[in-house]
């Protein structure tokens, strides 16, 4: 019998970071690290992850940007005492809160943060359809709806204070839905697989109490290629840069500052 | 001085439509050709185009799909009877009321449409910014916003009924917020000038009553290559071919369909 508080340790960021997850249940891939890459943090600046499971996107941000004041909260105790354990052992410091982000406790109701970032759980297909069927803004069940992230997170920034979210594309109707005039600046960086494909993850990035239009960015490609054998073998080398070396990942906002500087 | 009813007669689809439009004021681009080669009508549907202007992309639909029973609304009355000469002149059966879509005129109450298209205004950045700081709902002054025009649409789409509208790309989250739960099966097609470069327009579909999920496909592109010296001759061959040959776009739903055949 598989023992349910098993873990293993990974590397991230290349070997950089390592990372204790359960063995069983949600475990980080890909997409907290190019949530991470994707956040325009400076140093000195506040951070909170929403949902920060074991630490992974808190981690990776801290390991390229240094000097954040990392918080993260999270739900599952189990996560928590972990994502404390990866901070200690690859010597950052993060506080982690544990609680519910839809009833925000007290200790974080009073501050307010420079980031907010989070990757919320994508629904299964059964979940997502159920949610259609009740009205877009219904809660899923037990879990906590999309909307009552983004207002969580809305309500926890500093004026002018930036969210960056990772999402499946395929709920990117329901998160520009709860982005609502709180937030301005609101852009979409949709990242494909392939050339030509759909994307299947879009990054949302949007400023509290901005007031610039909407920007749809050109999709960011993960892979070379048109076809792969293994997709780890195949990511484009700006990718890699992100996934092996830490380096910020080339969003739309990105490419903008750099033609700005 | 300029005559403000002086009219200049315009080729479409490559000279099979003939189409009059005012000198001044609003002319028909390529926007209204790609909308109506976006549409999935079949011979023997019922069309209705909101804000039809000049009649382009309702003639334009009739003129590849053939067989439609076609409804314009047009709130100024110089543009409805162009509409109407429009039809007439190019021998297309098409009746235009004359009317507001925000107040729907008593004979369009009682009518249900297998297909409502439209192409509303592009409203300038002042504009838009002003609707920003009073709320992403609030009307663009005398202007009708997005979503009055998507809510008149629902409202005259008959059961499983489809909605088709090309928009600006800094419009997407507008155009979204203002799907609500009595559309599904919502796809976003990104139109970019070129490969690489963000989206400038996005046609929308959406499916009265279905409960499929929010789809954002590849962006088509509209240009070859990187640079251009004129854009109407660097056309890629698929958008020439809708341009001229009046051909079906080949939107992300249309690769759907032909790959399920």
């Amino acid at each position: 019998m598989a023992d349910p508080s098993a873990t293993t340790c990974d590397g991230f960021l290349g070997g950089r970071l390592s990372i204790l997850q359960p063995q069983r249940g949600y475990r980080a891939g890909v997409d907290p690290v190019l949530l991470a890459a994707a956040v325009t943090a400076r140093p000195g600046q506040s951070v909170l992850e929403l949902g920060c499971g074991a630490g992974v996107a808190a981690l990776c941000l801290q390991a390229r940007v240094g000097g954040l004041a990392l918080t993260g909260l999270e739900l599952q105790p189990d996560y928590a005492a972990l994502a404390r354990r990866n901070a200690d052992a690859n010597g950052v410091p993060m506080r982690v809160v544990e609680g519910d982000l839809a009833r925000m406790p007290t200790e974080l109701r009073a501050e307010s943060f420079d980031h907010v970032l989070a990757n919320p759980p994508y629904y299964r297909r059964a979940a997502r359809t159920a949610a259609a069927q009740t009205g877009r803004e219904t809660a899923l069940g037990e879990a906590t709806p999309l909307a009552a992230w983004i207002d969580a997170a809305v309500r926890r920034l500093a004026p002018r204070g930036v969210l960056t979210v990772i999402q499946r594309a395929d709920r990117l109707h329901d998160l520009l839905t709860a982005c609502d005039s709180r937030l301005g600046d609101v852009q979409v960086q949709p990242l494909a697989p392939r050339d030509g494909r759909a994307a299947e993850l879009v990054l949302l990035r949007a400023v509290k109490g901005a007031r610039g239009p909407f920007r749809l960015h050109a999709p960011l490609i993960l892979h070379a290629g048109a076809r792969h054998e293994r997709d780890a073998e195949s990511y484009r080398e700006e990718i890699r840069a992100v996934l092996r070396d830490g380096k910020t990942l080339p969003t739309g906002w990105q490419e903008e500052k750099a033609m700005l500087n």
